[in-house]
């Protein structure tokens, strides 16, 4: 069962615990014949490791990712790639409080509650920690999508933080790049800055929103009716931390829409359809249409806050607590790498998902 | 591959098209001893049956369920339990129009991409009808959850029609089952009344919010990290027909808030942990809580209107389209039981799951 | 979890009992684009149905299929197909003693101690009535096989009954037609008729041995390191009622022998590498070679005998039970056609694995 | 997809090369709670290890297990285990002949024409080094059940060499543990060990017959139809490299037995059931009846011999190949402890997936 795995062909398995000796990806299912060395995955480690910014936990971790298996003379070779990232930074320090205390808005209860067991050090198994092993498996999925689809590019940025909006007006995709929060609204970026130092300092933390489109996505991908490529964007999403809504182009939004409004018409382009407009994100009846595929999700602020918050001990003690220690304001700031490769190994997971179904025949239209 | 199949223990595989001779689910995974017969599974589906009044579609099908395997002497075996409805109005007319143009905002040109072959009958698979298959698999899940966890309640419910919301305070589970919307306020229930009458006599159509509460939730139901109960729910809710976006608990509004707004502060109750507010609705690190689990959801309008719309033809020609026939003005009316049935499968699957994992086995609180 | 599944891609989910309506298969992952009728499954159905000669039990089914879903136009559409057979020999009977007493050597037991509830008509699901679903799903795998790979061949055969084995000098792929027990050698047929007659009478019954050849099967399939074909083969055939044990190429019979006799030495053909011999049985490290693939398996004989044999009842009292009815002398006969069915979707299933796993790339020689 | 993946509960990815930096087992589903450490595990790592005496390998590795997740303060938390055995005999040597010839018997050819590319080092993902995952998976498997079912054993042990069998009669359990072959037979072992040294010394292989018995199994595991006991276990020990044939129970000799003779008698017993045999290996309608559960399976001579053998290379050229270098006389002794490790892991994973599937209800007898 499907418990700490994803992907239907391109399948992710992912271990490891926050205060472990190392964590890691196991790939299976990855196609043959793909260039794949550990400087390819580790660009993208670096985009989500922590502690390079004043935004972000101060922990620091190298995040070092070495290939075991899998690659031989720089090529994947079809079988089980393991990815492994070992833990340096596990700080020697009483758990004393988060041992006994549980730690409102975090999985510490429920672990506790489900499995009689829990490894309590910085959120064990529960840690966005695991996420390291995501964008990892990502940078897989990103070498085998770039042997077979050369143009599609998977992109995630910020669109929200705590009240802030961006401004789709100045929409600008070469701006996520140039500051850290991966935001394509440079006015945006500058007004953020400022807001977010305010949280910090207070001790205080906030929500965000993040998009991923996936553009250059070939027409044809998803598998109806439990494997759509909605319902599996959705899933991955929603599997990322403190993850509490998805949505697919218009989205919640469409639930205020009328059937005239949300329409997205079609002409004929010189190389196929095209449409008038994008309220679907790229999928119609689960498939993708061959627009830029769009999935967009919240991330609750996190728990993790100074001002005392209510709460028991395993004991059933009713006590306080405040959560010290080196954690993000804004937690859905690296978020956004991980969205990134959630989406890549689901669109490539498709794409080889697809070849099992048709063999990539395709309905010609015109 | 999970491709028509859903659950990891209560495992259903639906099949069948809108104008096919018959559609149904393949149960899987059922526990022994549980009471079941038809009647049983006829009840929920009837809520859904289309033609029951002026604001659902005027198809007329009977859906009556029959039990075909799995079930002995009135008790489930454990063996496949296999559901069939039979189409009875497969009414004879001239599909030309919809074997050549593709409807916009529907699933035809996706599957006629994809596949190169369609069943355009009714939109075939991409229809909506095979959620009545979803329905009669729910009853089976009910039948289960009486068995297993006799106190536990899932419960549909709209909240939201084009640009009318329910008024929470309000709320009113009693009044669900009163009127045609299934709202729980019997205000919006009147008001909407004469809304949507509206949109239906203009040929329009408009969306929908619904929300599904599982009331009586044990604690300690989740697999994480890659099949927690959220993404289970997330994953379940965007599989059906039109759903764009699905939102846990606080959902979307997440992302605006702070830490300290978003927390739900722990005491102790009597019978375990109480919580001081449900932000999380009922999953923490995807595991229940024991709070009522809430899911919420989006459905678009339909894109069948009489409003003419631009689009292509197989052959590649530019043209319009008017949709008639026995559409729904909102679909999202009859998502409502689909959404129980999606969620008390997934609850279901997880009491199973869990027992597979952990026996049950429960970390002591006080 | 694959309980009443077999199948990666090609995914064959049976359901169904002896005495209950009706029985039938789930079959997704089928390509788009095969034709398919009812009447291509109905000659596979057709081999194996009981009542044709006095080799097998008289319980007369018409075993005709339906396809209710999947087909459009005499068209595979990738779409789930449905097949149902109901069940018209219900005959009314008293099946007290069979309720209340096991059968020794059949599943009564083991059902009853698992389930605490038991379809006792007939033996319910476990008995063997069961693999009449299966040949009905190969007849739909075939019929993909012969878009697919239009030479590949499937073929099954008796090559030994109790204490009589075939001649292999005598083989002739011809006669496997042309008599009741589907053996290769005419003089055998003959002999094993007066045999059988013999065990009939005096109300015993036999084992029997099959093999299944695949003629033209593609170099290159099978998934290592556990979906390799020959592991595929082997749970697909031990899945069979009363198999006891599977063999590939040369079988329990390679414990016997040297690394010198049993190697299967390389040359060079004008179409690529041939081969001095089999031992193999077509599959090295799990995956084809190009040679036919051979897979032989052992059926034990039917504990259903006029001889009483000792028992006990649920009420767990001793006593003794004859087993009446219209039982097979040789149960393995009518294995023959099941394997067959087997074969061909477990073939079918690899051809589309490895089209998501390596796209039909392969290594080039010469 | 379990390319390379087994279980439906307690699932098992193993990843690794023979000659890449490490190899190891990603295990899932363990429940929580069992104790565990190294030592558990490396203690049947240590029965597998090659270079122990002259009648294997003389590959040096030290196969030394470290648990990198999934355990904490000694117990299994129910999270992913991940085991990592580093390589460290990764002589470095001239494998230019093993990489342009294909070595008849090997999986060489048929990597090579699936993949089109291949770790051609030591046989690279083929290589019966991949066991070594198995046995530390099996360790973890044994470590579960200890906790779960106190008196259950599972005990591999050689009945075949070549041509020479055991005798039956002298059959004795204590015997196993103290000679190189675990051969239950005193005799055997000591005549066994002249006959293997010949063979060692002529450069030639031989093949072996191996059993696996399972005492103490609770009666009920195995969930049919199509993931029977039997089905699983044949599926595990077809899937270990060179297993050419499977049986259970009486096996392949069943298939000359009549009724009267295969049959198992039911007689009651002051704790349940008894019989009077165990023709069907303990397992009935795929489910364990409570005797012991009997697997047999036959392992292939390995192809690494002193005799030049007739080959092509990947250019197509016919030549001839010796392959020298540190190989097995017997490589079926050291799959002994893996076939152990496969049985105990089928084993845990059908006690698991019976509690999802019953939650241990049974029907009582008497």
């Amino acid at each position: 069962m499907s418990l700490n795995s994803y992907g239907h062909v391109f399948r992710v398995t992912t271990w490891g615990e926050s205060h472990g000796p190392a964590l890691g990806a196991t790939v299976d299912g990855c196609p043959p014949g793909a260039a794949l060395s550990e400087a390819d995955i580790q660009v993208w480690l670096d985009r989500r490791k922590p502690g390079q910014n004043k935004y972000t936990t101060q922990r620091r971790e190298a995040d070092e990712v070495r290939i075991l298996s899998g690659v031989f003379e720089g090529k994947t070779t079809g079988t089980p790639i393991q990815l492994m990232i070992e833990n340096t930074d596990q700080r020697s320090k009483d758990y004393g409080d988060i041992a006994e205390k549980f730690r409102p808005g975090h999985a510490d209860i429920t672990y506790w509650q489900k499995y009689g067991i829990r490894d309590y050090r910085g959120g064990g198994r529960s840690s966005a920690r695991e996420t390291a092993a995501r964008v990892a498996a990502g940078g897989v999925a990103r070498a085998a999508l770039a042997q077979l689809v050369p143009g599609l590019r998977v992109t995630g940025y910020m669109v929200g933080m705590g009240e802030k909006d961006i401004d789709r007006t100045r929409f600008d995709w070469d701006e996520i790049e140039r500051n850290p929060f991966w935001v394509p609204d440079a006015v945006a970026a500058e007004e953020w800055a400022g807001y977010l130092d305010g949280l910090r300092k207070s001790g205080s933390s906030v929500g965000a929103m993040i998009e991923v489109s996936v553009r250059g996505c070939p027409a044809g991908l998803g598998a109806p009716v439990y494997a759509k490529l909605d319902t599996d964007l959705a899933a991955a999403m929603m599997s990322i931390n403190a993850v509490k809504g998805v949505e697919i182009g218009e989205g919640m939004a469409a639930a205020r829409l009328t059937g005239e409004a949300n329409a997205d018409e079609i002409r004929m382009g010189p190389d196929g359809p095209i449409y008038s407009s994008n309220h679907s994100g790229g999928i119609l009846g689960g498939i993708s249409t061959g627009q830029d595929v769009v999935v967009r999700f919240a991330v609750k602020p996190t728990s993790s806050i100074l001002t005392p918050r209510k709460t028991i001990t395993k004991s059933g003690e009713e006590t306080e607590i405040i959560t010290k220690g080196r954690h993000d304001p804004c937690v859905g700031i690296r978020a956004v790498p991980v969205a990134e490769a959630m989406a890549a190994a689901v669109v490539l997971d498709h794409l080889l998902l697809d070849r099992a179904q048709t063999g990539g025949v395709r309905g010609p239209i015109g």
